[in-house]
């Protein structure tokens, strides 16, 4: 197996145990790149020689005994809108042609101090406003969308470009492309991991947390990122917690909810037979399947939009008026729509929200974790505007892929999304786990337990021309 | 000194004692309605059989040696926006016309609890939406405005026409009218006092508490209304507080911070010199002065507004587009002005509040305790619309009784008006002390040392003709 195949557990282990250096690592997939990119499109910038470089520290401090853990020496790619100092971060906007971060975002410094070696930054949605991010392509058709926002970084860890990468998540832009690129993504607790120097969409939505090809390595990387930073407005005070994955594949007692609404409403048949096969594995496994109503299902849509619109249109509120032209006009028309926005729509949105986590809640008393779909259909072809379902109805692709996420922004509980199969073109299809607030231990024990059973094992999505 | 003219302290002292019966003291209070309510309008609604039968029971409760604490069988009036099950909330609009409370608010509870004698509901400005009360009239002078919007509630208390008072307080409408008609009036730390069962204005704005002829009294209020409610979504976790008022009054250690600008801006030579007086007798107690610079002072107004007009409109969002011409004109104006705010704005405004909150919390680390006028002016007469500063500058009159209050709302910190003094006409002066979060005892010890030494005692306002 080629080094840039292993997982970050994987790579972890050999690190640790002097069978694979960072140096060879790191230059496995800096040629994986190299041999990739230019079908895919999933950096904005690759930083090849700070690699080396932070590869070979790596390298000489775990030589001499000064091992930080496992991701001390693994290769990963951030996200654009993630600050690291002196480097510039595009949010792939020309609005941002001239900015160079002055200082470490939270994460990247967390990432730093643990001995990780950024590969580059990777390409988003403009802005994260938008589920495609059309300057990359899906890593396992490349003439379907990567997803979006966090598209570069998805494809990245799909395409074995990254061993892992950082997205961010307001209304699925972790889980979406990571369902569409057939890797694990992690939207954590909101406020569990610092936002800090990551550039906002949507306050109130926003989330970071990691792109991998296993549940364990989200663990892994989760558990160098969570915990409380003074910096974030929204930090939560809690200790860092731990989440240890058990071994063992049991999940005898764990009480998982099955909706019996709303997440395989407009669905396709290939993803309902999937999620509800990964369900039926899990059941197996010991669990308890528990049928649930979501709550206020109806209002989901207004409430992700009543907040996300206005948040987004004051961010950008100077740059709008200055250079307007700047944008894409997919961007620039949402931007603008914000400007219309009634402070009473928001506050129906802000209510609305205070309701529905409420009713989430009380949920979330009833079982541990709620298996759903995490997008209901797989990968749209690039430039697809609609998706028809049955009956007539028509949804606009964004909308289709917001849809099932949204919920997770909105009430900030944990979601992870994790490959479940393929449908018949061989486009990967995610289940989504979700959990009571801070019960990321419970989501990943769930899907670590399902992984472990699933049959094979994540192949690099690309196979190099 | 007739039974109606005791404080709360005093009357509870003589009722434990047995010496005062509470059917005596509510009979006097009620005789003194009589006799001031044609010229005061304090009152909505007087309960005058159900306030005897109260204060029988408790008579007889206390007989039985079952004596509840120091509110018991003394007799209050609550302002109409907060519910008493059985009784109308009219808030003074024609809108309620029909409207009566099914259940108690938690504040009518918990002072029902305590054996307090309900006398009646007294006038709220329209829904609390402004500063006049045009219903009631000013305690000392029957030609100036009551101040609002807890008009009602300030002006019984200062004619002897109830011992105690609550009233609400969003942009100054417990300390305006408390100021006006010289008694003590305590907007408590945001969430302290439960507002489950009032009316709302705006909701992260509004607060309940009491208002008083001392700051003894305002303590004793408080300490039976304080404490969680999981009703109210805003109510704090914290434990009871328990405020006991030292006897010494010796304030030395206390750091007194003198706002070096704002809260001496544009306010009358009278307010300015009884202020600077009373904060030099706390000086003469002990207290270190301190001056402080108030921070973000040009975004008050614009901050209190931006909250404060939209949450009202979406409040009345229903029975403003059926029934709009049942509400007063300043208040419907006000109302529909509120649907045309744009969520930018809005959302600008709870950024500042967010900023303002850091800023202030910072202040007052560096003193214990802010002291300033409650209002720039004594009462206005009625039907004056604006003030003329020097230098040409007008205000409304609305924005100049707003203007010193609102940064406690904003912020969400204790503010405790107490009476400092009259101007030539004769009219009351108020100082406003201001605290850190749950700093009540702070500024109850503050108050109460001043109000030991001053000269003098409260007289009720007003003379039977």
């Amino acid at each position: 197996m080629r080094p840039f195949e292993l997982t970050l557990a994987e790579a972890a282990d050999a690190i640790a145990k002097g069978e694979l250096s960072p140096v060879e690592l790191t230059g496995s997939l800096l040629e994986r790149i190299d041999a990739v990119e230019e079908r895919l499109g999933a950096y904005v910038a690759v930083t090849g020689e700070a690699a080396r470089r932070s590869a070979a520290l790596a390298e000489r401090e775990i030589a001499a005994g000064r091992y930080r853990g496992p991701l001390h020496g693994i290769p990963f790619g951030l996200k654009d809108l993630i600050d690291v100092a002196g480097l510039p971060t595009t949010a792939s906007s020309r609005v941002r042609a001239d900015h160079v971060a002055q200082a470490d975002s939270a994460v990247a410094r967390r990432l730093s101090d643990a001995g990780a070696v950024l590969l580059g930054k990777t390409h988003t949605h403009e802005f994260a406003y938008g589920l495609t991010t059309p300057q990359t392509r899906n890593a396992w058709d490349q003439g379907r969308i990567a997803g979006g926002s966090s598209g570069g970084s998805a494809v990245a860890v799909a395409a074995g470009a990254a061993t892992f990468a950082l997205g961010t998540d307001t209304g699925g832009s972790i889980r979406v492309p990571a369902a569409l690129n057939g890797v694990v993504g992690l939207k954590p607790t909101y406020g569990l991991i610092s936002r800090h120097g990551v550039t906002s969409l949507s306050w109130s939505l926003d989330h970071v947390g990691p792109l991998t090809r296993t549940v364990r390595d989200a663990a892994l990387v989760l558990a160098a990122l969570a915990g409380p930073d003074s910096e974030d407005p929204a930090g939560r005070d809690a200790a860092r917690p731990a989440h240890p994955l058990p071994r063992e594949r049991d999940l005898t007692g764990l009480r998982i909810g099955v909706p019996a609404n709303y997440y395989f409403d407009r669905v396709s048949p290939a993803v309902e037979t999937a999620v509800r096969g990964a369900i039926a594995q899990m059941a197996d496994l010991g669990a308890d399947l528990v049928e649930v109503g979501i709550p206020m299902a109806r209002y989901v849509q207004a409430t992700q939009w009543g907040l996300m619109v206005p948040e987004a249109t004051a961010y950008h509120e100077q740059a709008l008026r200055s250079v307007p032209e700047l944008y894409a006009p997919d961007v620039r028309v949402l931007l603008e729509a914000g400007e219309l926005m009634s402070a009473g729509d928001y506050l129906r949105a802000q209510r609305a929200r205070t309701l529905m986590r409420q009713a989430w809640g009380r949920l979330l008393e009833q079982v541990d974790v709620i298996a759903a779909p995490t997008v209901p259909m797989t990968a749209a072809e690039a430039g697809q505007d609609t998706v028809a379902w049955p009956e007539g109805v028509t949804e606009s692709v964004s909308d289709a892929y917001v849809r099932l996420s949204a919920p997770a922004n909105i009430t900030g509980i944990p979601a992870l999304t994790l490959p479940v199969g393929h449908d018949d073109a061989g486009l990967p299809i995610g289940m989504q786990l979700m959990g009571p607030p801070m019960g990321e231990a419970l989501v990943l024990r769930a899907g670590h337990a399902y992984e472990s059973v699933r049959s094979g094992r994540a192949e690099p999505a690309v196979v190099t021309p």
